[in-house]
């Protein structure tokens, strides 16, 4: 079984680990599973032979012999079914985990999301700081709710999950443009967890070496 | 197994079924499981109690003897997985089906749960029919991919699924506040047979009488 994953030719992230293939690197790194890399262009995902495997026009894309996924969130999904390590093997603590998994995609990652699209499309329109103040004040809700429950453990419910590996990754985009996480410092020490993890840093490494050729050439 | 979900005891859409509750529901009604419904205030979704359940002080939340879960995706596709009815039994195809689950909630309903926040939070604000535009652009783009996706099929994916059923949920939110749904004829007509399934017209008709039912009291 080869699996087969896309991500951009040219990250928008400058290779800071921001694109949504990274999740699903890490996923693969967590559960040693090995994998290739198609790169693709802007223009590329917007043609049909892309289309055809991710209908928005997005990356990142799985494929494993004869299934083609696509949303980042059902792929980690997909690979934390299939392999050891990101799932826990009793069933309730198996559904908490992916209670998180759609908590960091549907109610932690939206704010977050339009935060960095204001701060590309909206930065100099004449309501760019009040909606910037809005935007913050949903995120520091969802923050506080969300480090209230953490409190002093190092995961979000017993041991690292893809629950976590999801919820870091939005945290990452947060972090990579404000401060807003160090006023949350358990929340801090999390993400700060997540990175440290080896198979975080090689599917990291990974996403930058794919940056780092792209300058060169 | 007694099932117990959470609900608004007012809720703010007054019984048009656009609240997350009514998502469970119709997935319980799908696959024929009798649930009970605890009904809860504004005020209780944000104290103790109810924030153990549902770290975000949001509805639903669902309890199934010594399981407890939030999200309403986690909660569907909880249900789904436990009962016949709403994923396919081949192990690709089940896949599939949970892709579009995250594509609902993550691709297709930021967008449209903006627009309906703008347009209470930012209706008197001076970049409201700029924002409105933006946001529009962005559901139109979401909904031409769903749409040629679509074509003339039934459903997204062979029979009907969790996907369709998160899907539609999605389009009717859109639907209860725009005339852009109907700018896709396919996927208009796609909502109408989601929205003539007997379990959604069960789930619509429960999460009604409880408004009702305030209402009088």
């Amino acid at each position: 079984m080869t699996i087969t994953i896309t991500a951009f030719e040219r990250s928008p992230d400058r290779g800071r680990g921001l694109a949504r293939d990274m999740r699903v690197r890490w996923a693969l790194e967590e559960t040693g599973q090995p994998y290739d890399v198609r790169l693709v262009s802007f223009k590329a995902i917007k043609e049909p032979p892309h289309l055809a495997l991710q209908p928005f026009g997005q990356i990142p894309t799985y494929e494993e012999d004869d299934l083609a996924l696509f949303e980042s969130g059902a792929i980690v999904l997909h690979i934390a079914e299939r392999h050891g390590g990101l799932l826990p093997g009793d069933a309730n603590a198996r559904a908490r985990a992916i209670a998180w998994m759609f908590a960091a995609l549907n109610t932690v990652e939206p704010p977050i999301f339009d935060r960095s699209l204001a701060n590309i499309l909206e930065r100099d329109e004449p309501w760019y700081e009040k909606r910037l103040s809005a935007l913050d004040g949903t995120i520091r809700k969802r923050l506080a709710d969300l480090s209230r429950r953490l409190g002093e453990a190092d995961w979000l419910d017993g041991e690292f999950s893809a629950g976590d590996l999801l919820m870091v990754s939005v945290l990452l985009r947060l972090k990579a443009s404000s401060d807003i996480l160090e006023e949350y410092p358990n929340l801090s020490a999390y993400v700060a967890r997540g990175e440290a993890r080896p198979a975080y840093k090689r599917a990291f490494d990974a996403q930058l070496a794919v940056f780092k050729a792209a300058s060169v050439g």
